[in-house]
């Protein structure tokens, strides 16, 4: 057996190198299964016009309200629906950064994670907020701070960021029209990196939105 | 030197088992290595104005034309440079599917890699198509492939695919308004499962498009 002696040194030499080599890839493997559990979806539109009920039932609903809903409409999955669960998962924040929000559902969505606690916020355009149907009203009467643009130029952005780990965006305005009707998609990703930015983005225009640099009486151009 | 012989032998099997154990992790990290050059950037809009002349000089510019430009415009990156350098980076293949299509800039950036003979095909939207100044009229008569849909509901998606390999997408039209003035993101993304997706979303609507299928004459509703 003595002979052994040196290959078996060898071997354990060459393996524990290996080991140690490959150490900080197993734990970025590690990290990957982390990593790649991490939620990746891609929404497209139009969505098939589903019942949306169960998923906005306030917790205070009316007693004797009936558990499953007996409506017409299918019950099932659609684009809608899961855009509605990825919003509903927030427990901390939401932030929202929208040209046009005028659905019900995904307004009833907001003022129920406002209802939980959720800090919501929410950035638009000056020109869409006031049209017939729009979301914007009720959510600043249920007490939401909402921030929007004075220019000319749109705030055309469409995405949210929930509890500054998920990022939701795309084509989509949140409007009826546009999840019935148009051709649209939407990105759900579960990225670092994305949210930071988009949170950033978010962060800027809130500030620049800050009412208190309105300018209520704009000054007339003097250089004429 | 005897007594070594069972530690060393234990050694080596354990750390033999360690490198097996890390084999598909050190694989997966070579990969990874690749995966993370990959290409992932968002740009935000309005874009600074810059000129992009040197991008979108032809080879066959006329002889004698000046190397640099010596416009009054800023000669650095911008947000438009950007996109308008994902685009160009194309060899093989463009899909387009964009609601809205009239910046000049861009429009040229298409019609440079059609005559590069890069395969172009575009899906836009029937009633944005031949709005003043829209580019789908002039990048249909250079040849390039245009399908568009016939109903109410917006082709409201703004994304390409660059090359089967890059996905452009976010909340902006390709028009110098949207570049310009308003707030806006485009995500570029190297990324081979998020380009399937949106890539068989292009081949669905294309299909869809096709002009075999078109209602020229509308036949009536005859329920009523």
């Amino acid at each position: 057996m003595r002979q052994l002696r040196w290959p078996v040194a060898a071997a354990a030499a060459v393996s524990l190198a290996l080991a140690l080599e490959a150490l900080p890839a197993a734990l970025r493997w590690l990290w990957g299964g982390r990593r790649r559990r991490r939620r990746r979806e891609v929404l497209f539109f139009p969505s098939q016009v589903t019942c949306t009920e169960a998923l906005l039932q306030a917790p205070g609903a009316p007693a004797g309200a009936p558990a499953g809903c007996l409506c017409g409409l299918p019950h099932g999955e659609s684009s809608l629906s899961r855009l509605l669960r990825a919003l509903l998962a927030a427990r901390a924040s939401l932030e929202i950064c929208l040209f046009a929000f005028s659905s019900p559902q995904l307004g009833r969505a907001v003022q129920l994670l406002h209802q939980r606690g959720v800090r919501v916020r929410i950035v638009t355009d000056c020109d869409y907020m006031a049209l017939n149907g729009s979301q914007i009203g009720l959510l600043r009467k249920a007490g939401i701070p909402v921030r929007h643009d004075q220019d000319l130029g749109y705030m055309h952005h469409k995405f949210a960021i929930v509890d500054k780990k998920v990022l939701i965006t795309g084509s989509l305005n949140w409007t009826t029209q546009a999840i019935q009707n148009n051709k649209e998609n939407v990105l759900i990703m579960e990225d670092e990196e994305y949210v930071q930015l988009f949170l950033a983005e978010f962060e800027r225009i809130w500030e620049e939105f800050n009412p208190t640099k309105y300018t209520f009486f704009p000054q007339k151009d003097r250089s004429h």
